[in-house]
């Protein structure tokens, strides 16, 4: 079973690397960009679990590990690999 | 117009920072996590752009800037704002 779990900044948290990148793709040319924010995309693959026992699992990864929950939302997508 | 752009490494490139999660997982007990890879997500907030226009924009920043085409992989998964 395979999560895919997307990390991303709070409204409000000043992301100097968006606005790094913003500014990069604007001097590249791509002048209608307005924002850009960057987060982190982690993909688990976990072993042996039901759906529901994997969803509660990466939901307390996230709290535990993988996320700051002062700055930072994040949302957990789980796919059942193809063939099981 | 929203662009959600996720940047992962190729099949076949260490990750050093997705075997570092896996092994602290690991330590705090998640005993079912068999692989970790960590990549970025994006978010892009395009003005005046058509669908089509803001699709292939997008395409064009991910291959110029946004992702390495020799060691990583992208998808784009464009999303129109509420009440647009």
């Amino acid at each position: 079973m395979k999560a895919q779990v997307t990390v991303t900044l709070r409204e409000g948290i000043l992301d100097p690397q968006g606005k790094a990148v913003e500014h990069a793709l604007k001097s590249l040319g791509f002048d209608s960009v307005s924002s850009v924010r960057v987060g982190k995309s982690i993909e688990v693959e976990l072993n042996g679990l039901s759906p529901e026992e994997a969803g509660k699992q990466v939901d307390e990864m996230c709290r535990k590990l993988l996320s700051n929950p002062v700055t930072e939302n994040f949302s957990v997508k789980l796919a059942e690999p193809a063939g099981e």
